[in-house]
């Protein structure tokens, strides 16, 4: 079987995708909708689909799957587009910014027994799919204590924090989701802690840049997240995972290996600047990992769910720190 | 000027401080008291100090300085006697487990303008101590983010736990301080998770074993500390300093350089066992720090402010987990 | 300009070529030739070239270069036919056996004015290639010291290893071209040791499987290699450059950053297996510098001279290891 | 017992032997001598050792063994002066720059059956300990290859290179000795390489300042040392052994595990500066290793034929140096 896609959206993104789909033997992009049709010709001619539109693509009885990779405010309705079209959907994170906008879609996706499958591609980037992978194994018994660095190289532009949702919804949605994909349950206990002290504007537009959770699960377990919007020494993903027999840690990735060394020490070049450099094998294995869940007819992961349920904390400690600012300045 | 010491408790600690003060020209062990002889006199043939009775060293006025490492309960009242006697102090942290009765404690120093010095001896670490003066010497600029993780390797039992104030005042306490010497400013705000999940018979006997602290400064500073009782791999000691202009971290000390690289991957050593080799040139060095004060006449730090500074955080954080777990049972 | 490439040779490097071009904007691989049928049609249908004879891809006027990617006893035949037929040459590694083998060829490639490189692609290693800009940038200042470490996972077959030219013409080859690329000058005076304990059926067969050179220049700067057969922890790829100012070194790749600590210590993966994996960043890149340089009329580097002047090396190390192993038996 | 020493020599080494033993239970220094009585002064006052002539230290039966750490041209008469009064003897390396009056030397010794310790330091630090250890313990399986890396932070003077007995038998002559210690068998097959671009004037003064060496074993393990006397980034010493099992190496010693990071990279401090910090652990333990073969009844090791050994090695690499640069000038 080869899986015929529909793209929808062909920003940086959806390049990266379109690029994925084009080196698997599985699939094929079909055809490819953007409302900018200059970036939509751009993956025409890479990787001979049709330019369409939105309509067509759902319409078009051929095609098996959409990637949604549109402006996030469109996500929701284009899913339950497409849920309802018969098409299996890969939308890329967040479903929605409103906790109840994305209940109601799952509704729909639940009700037309759609396959979607969300992008929280950090799952699928070797390292950390490793370090779940030694969990799963045993090799730290049971998990005790998770540890998640995510820090940011350098602050989006006031406007975009606002208009994002704010750092939790923006940024730490996917510690959030790592978090609960390295704890393996559910978290029932959350506390937020967060500052402007990266870039004042971000505080005048009402979030954070510098920011810290702790997470409890119903067994005990602990999960304590750090983000900050500021890392000069370049873009650090890095997480720990601590538990009765042990401990495993995935480091952050160089583009090379070479020190040099002085009278001054031995200096290691900064780290990948940002997401597209850090996580290219994560987006690509993302994109294998829809179709093969699509030809073999298994569950898609993570899941509309695992998009709730990251969007559930994200929302709690937007309020938890909302509120501690107003006290604050009370 | 030669200090001439009297040493309060010959346990371990003491034996530690005794050996330290033995190995310093501008200082001598004059006398050492312990209730259990026999320790004491090993400390004695060793060092040529004289064994004598608590009393006597206290009223002996050739005595210009005494090292308090007797049991927790007794530091306060013995630092009052020593400040009333006109002795220069240094005493093994905490002061006392209720901050109360440290506050007291305080104002007997200050009316009788004694010298005090706490022993939290990990800001002589050699490699804390670096962090720091990179701090001062502008390597990170402004501090933005402190991360500690310290983890003991294996727990204490569970009547210990009980006895000793739990996690946070008996563990933790050392964190806390450390937070604030690296922050540099006081904390104002104070967020604390805790579990037991290493041992349960540390949960029942009323503490955790595994806990996590969200601090937060006036300027907005914040800094995330994680303990457990358990570190499979040895005793887990690290801290990292995020600023506007960069990160300054520690890493783990080994006893050696070794690896052993074979079919199964490249191996090191555990890390060293537990505080006393760990931080073996941080007890040297904080003797060779009380002693040059005293010598050049300058200000005693870790003060006893700092002493109480960080057992109030470790009182809000124990008063904040017991009343979550209260919750949690109701 | 678009490259029109014809590939001879459809075995594992050769597919490795044709995946590298097809991935380049600039060039086409029109044609591929094997006499195995099979091979050149997986490529085929890949990548859209047609299959074809050798001697119709050498006089097609339509077709630019050639990659050859035959068995070496053919390289020095098919380079010759292809300078005279007017196309540009990427040859792979060894261009032959014998010295005065090369020494031909290349007068024929000088005659017909050919542009000929060869396949040395550790100098596309990122790493490697980091080192070299690094030496270049004047961070290490004069170079007076190279250290090579090379090693393969495991030991090639008895048979192997006697019709591959013996491990300096087959393994330690890349080292000699790395050591002249990094020396940046040209060895005078060079002294090896070898000796078989790897695979005693390898000594047998008149071959070494562990070996170590020395190089000098007429400058002084001076540069070892170690050579092994063996190597459990996976393919060991390093260098060290010493100069007047400092070190620069690269060291060895992972597939992930991920440790796993516990009471018997902290481990690492082992290396990648082999130089597939190793090299396939310089596989392309090397691909794409033969393009460039085609397209921007720019000298091919590394080039016919640097392919003789590494194998001039192996053979001298050949002949002294020979001499001392009668030596020995006399 | 306790062991009663005589130290012959009260310079850096000599105080650094001074208080390896004052810091043990079972030895005392009981005499120190040296014709500058500043230097012996200082030791006497620290140790409460007296201060004597040779003479007599070496004829006072209440004397059990003599340290020699006095001049390199003093050695041999004062092992052979020591040996004939039955004293155990610790000795400096090397027992002489000539290898036919190191030969005399053992013959007394021989004769006499006194116990001799040769300070070959590195043996006794606790990485190369490991080492060792480890290849004891199987963890390498048969050893292979061993590389050892020894550089200098900064160039003698001219002239002392000159009076040393040149690099082989000054520096490398250490490194002699750690290939033979883990190489565990003879050396049988030797050669050098060796310039002076480091400096000019040890070039004038006859001597090299950056050399490489390779030794073969009777069964063909092969080592290969390189030295140079410039390493600007501290004090640069490793090794590696490969085995047929795999690779144990120790790296280099820093101060502190402390990094700093930024937009230039991640920077870890220069190495330790030089071999009395770099190896204060190892001359600790290796008088430890003499006192209690002594008390034990054990043998000694490193012996006075170790002692040999290395120097035949710097011997003939020497002379392989020197007629080398005859035919280059010639």
């Amino acid at each position: 079987m080869t899986v015929s896609i529909g793209l929808l959206g062909a920003g940086r993104i959806g390049k990266t995708h379109a690029k994925a789909v084009s080196q698997l033997e599985s699939a094929k992009l079909a055809a490819v909708y953007d409302p900018f049709e200059e970036a939509a010709k751009e993956i025409a001619a890479q990787t001979g689909a049709r330019i369409d539109s939105l309509d067509a693509i759902m319409n078009d009885p051929a095609i098996d799957a959409v990637i949604i990779a549109t402006p996030t405010d469109l996500h929701a309705e284009q899913i339950e587009q497409a849920a309802r079209a018969g098409k299996a959907i890969f939308c890329e994170k967040p479903i929605h910014l409103d906790g109840d906008r994305v209940r109601d879609c799952l509704k729909v996706v639940e009700e037309t027994d759609a396959k979607l499958m969300v992008g929280f591609n950090r799952r699928f980037d070797p390292n950390f799919a490793e370090v779940k992978r030694q969990i799963e194994a045993g090799a730290v018994g049971e998990v005790e204590l998770v540890q998640i660095t995510s820090r940011d190289p350098s602050p989006p532009p006031a406007e975009y924090a606002a208009r994002s949702g704010g750092l939790f919804k923006d940024m730490m949605i996917h510690d959030f989701d790592m978090a609960r994909f390295l704890l393996g349950e559910e978290v029932v206990d959350i506390s937020a802690m967060g500052s402007s002290i990266v870039d004042p504007a971000i505080g005048e537009a009402g979030d954070v840049d510098t920011a810290t959770v702790m997470l409890k699960t119903a067994s005990g377990k602990i999960a304590v997240i750090t983000n900050s919007r500021r890392a000069t020494y370049g873009y650090d993903q890095r997480v720990e995972v601590h538990g009765s027999k042990g401990l495993v840690s995935a480091e952050n990735k160089r583009t090379t290996t070479v020190t040099v060394a002085n009278e001054n020490g031995y200096t290691a070049e900064p780290l990948m600047d940002f997401f597209m450099e850090r996580y290219v094998d994560a987006y690509r294995i993302e994109l294998e990992t829809f179709v093969k869940a699509l030809t073999e007819g298994t569950a898609m992961s993570p899941s509309g769910i695992d998009g709730l349920k990251a969007l559930e904390l994200a929302e709690t400690a937007t309020t938890e720190v909302a509120k501690a600012r107003e006290t604050a300045k009370a």
